[in-house]
């Protein structure tokens, strides 16, 4: 068992209506002068932006509007904001959308005091030491940036673009408002793009050498199987509250670290997968189903009885009289098997709609090592070669 | 499912040798002058109370010391806790200890500041609105209140004792050090109290009427196929650190509200309990045991359901073919040969050593139901003659 700190701070307003309480929780945490950080037309669109101005003008908290937030958050909208938080004495974060919306308030917030490039704070060369509080209504469940500690940002400001992540207690939500209902119209892409998502962010954790932590494995087996059931409902009957429900708190239980405490985890298909939004500017979880397989034949050997576990208690695989690498295979192609049923793709192809070139494989590669410096993955350590073998598998 | 909140803030440093990191934690919460308060001779005798002393010594950081909190923790050491404060400018309470240390320091906490007595709290007639910050070294797993937002009281001075509880968010510790290893030297009896009573705490958030929670469901089962499992490993080989650690942080997870969420919960089982624990001053986890099955039998009609899927995912009973009533039988029967199996009483006769008499029964139920002017139970409403049907059934 490895030692652990566990640390999830975050206020959790949970239910129908809970939007109503955003005066109320900006206020509780000490915000006077809010950026309201958004993304598209939809949050407008629905009414919630609306909806959430009325309530804070009405409760006397002024407020600065950001929108235009995209998927893979840019570097460049986190300088907008970070500007607009200096020239308008912002004191409070509000962000009204899923991960990349928090995602892109979690890096304004370490910006906004930082004397250096924010930059700096994702190339991990520096620590930020003050940041602004961060609270969200959260409308997309996938990424868990609500109750996580990390950040992803894409800095579209280098050829190729670059994608990294930040990770700091100071990016944990002071609370997050998450209301099942406004994830009704989310269409069935994203919905089970998210799914994938959050299942991965346990998965990463499952995967590790470590084999003596029961608790965790048996919550986060009990996470994925939920996810499962669940996902399916919701994406047959995409207004059914409890279902919805079920699906958004999973987001956030994935991604608070109680299903990896005491374990030492992957994180390795999140590190392939980023090359490939990075490259391809895909979905983080279609892009992450389409890696899994690939990386999990590559790299079960490391723990084949664990693979065996996954086979039978999550996917439900009847394993008596199986050896472990036969167990193991019938659980990865069950996993793939959902995903699929889902519309998630399982390989490159299937995810960008063409063939991935060697040299477009290579490029990956190399970002992802930092070429050939470093490697990544808990369960086996990956190398540039290992990590051009996983591609080429997952083609 | 029910709207919730999920607050859970508590810094949680798990692991061998997090004791270490006692005084950067206290200093990280403001904590300069800190009340030491433990519980009889074993924090001094294992050594871990002149370590802690000597650890805060060298950081600079001044203490004062209060020993003697016995379980059932009492009103009159609050008093003099809270006396101690205010004579030495005491700024943060330090619990060095089980749940009835943590509870007397978060007692001490709500009354330092307040201006009545701070009995009116705990029988929640007023609100405090200034708290004392806690931190605590948890040497025994079993109450939750490390994590938990709760505290309960003992009335020693009044005629006949009694136990009340008082809830609020200030109550959540500010750190929770966590060492597995210092549980090594708990007795098998009070380990075993311990298990039951964070069984407790799960099944009294599951046995509720709410069945359309399944995340919070599947997580609660797994938590308590995990105590059972590691429990009796811990009770054969009590210097087995993984299954120490399991215990140990199922005992936090199983009452910082994870396994409540989105359900609305029972808790009789708690309140018939503590009449029996103010009576006559037995283990609160040994006094769940008595009770639970006798509950179980009596109020399992409102969800019959919930009991037999209880059953099946917690007790492995292979209900196929069996009506509800009898899958619910037969968990209950399989709950009880467990607690029997670790030494638990199911039956008051067994906790108390001695036949309860009628006037006894009838005192404990007047109490509980504060002269049958209250219910107590979410599943099913208990009034005073339910619950001296129910310790009948249990006597």
């Amino acid at each position: 068992m490895q030692s652990f700190k566990y640390y999830a701070p975050t206020y959790v307003a949970f239910g129908r209506d809970t939007e109503n309480r955003v005066a109320e929780l900006v206020k509780k945490y000490g915000g006077t002068k809010v950026l309201l950080h958004y993304g598209g037309q939809s949050a407008i669109k629905s009414g919630l932006l609306p909806k959430v101005e009325k309530i804070l003008s009405e409760a006397g908290i002024e407020y600065v509007k950001l929108g235009g937030v995209v998927p893979n958050p840019r570097l460049s909208m986190v300088r907008k904001g970070i500007e607009v938080c200096k020239q308008e004495g912002v004191d409070f974060l509000l962000a009204v959308g899923g991960g990349s919306v928090i995602d892109s308030c979690k890096a304004i917030s370490s910006g906004r005091f930082y004397e250096g490039d924010v930059w700096t704070l994702y190339e991990h060369k520096d620590h930020a030491t003050k940041y602004l509080p961060i609270g969200c209504i959260l409308t997309i469940p996938a990424a868990g940036s609500e109750t996580s500690d990390g950040s992803v940002i894409t800095n579209d400001e280098v050829e190729g673009w670059l994608k990294k992540d930040y990770c700091v207690d100071e990016f944990r939500c002071k609370f997050a408002i998450m209301n099942p209902e406004l994830t009704y119209t989310l269409p069935a892409w994203q919905t089970a793009c998210g799914i994938t998502d959050m299942m991965m962010h346990t998965m990463e954790r499952y995967f590790s050498k470590d084999d003596d932590m029961e608790i965790t494995d048996a919550l986060a087996e009990a996470l994925l199987r939920t996810c499962m059931q669940e996902g399916k409902k919701v994406l047959e009957n995409p207004t059914d509250y409890n279902s919805r429900a079920q699906i958004m708190w999973a987001g956030s239980l994935a991604h608070n670290d109680l299903t990896g405490c005491g374990t030492s985890g992957d994180w390795a298909t999140h590190c392939l997968e980023h090359e490939l939004s990075g490259m391809f500017d895909v979905s983080h979880g279609a892009g992450l189903a389409a890696v899994w397989g690939s990386w999990a034949r590559y790299t079960r050997g490391e723990n084949m009885p664990r693979f065996a576990r996954f086979a039978k208690n999550v996917m439900g695989v009847d394993t008596a009289g199986l050896i472990d690498l036969d167990a193991a295979e019938a659980g990865i192609q069950a996993m793939e098997q959902f995903f699929r049923s889902i519309g998630m793709p399982t390989n490159i192809h299937d995810l960008i709609g063409k063939e991935i070139s060697d040299a477009e494989i290579a490029d990956m590669a190399d970002k992802c090592s930092t070429g050939d410096t470093h490697t990544v993955g808990g369960l086996k350590a990956l190398c540039m070669a290992d990590m051009v073998e996983i591609y080429k598998m997952a083609r």
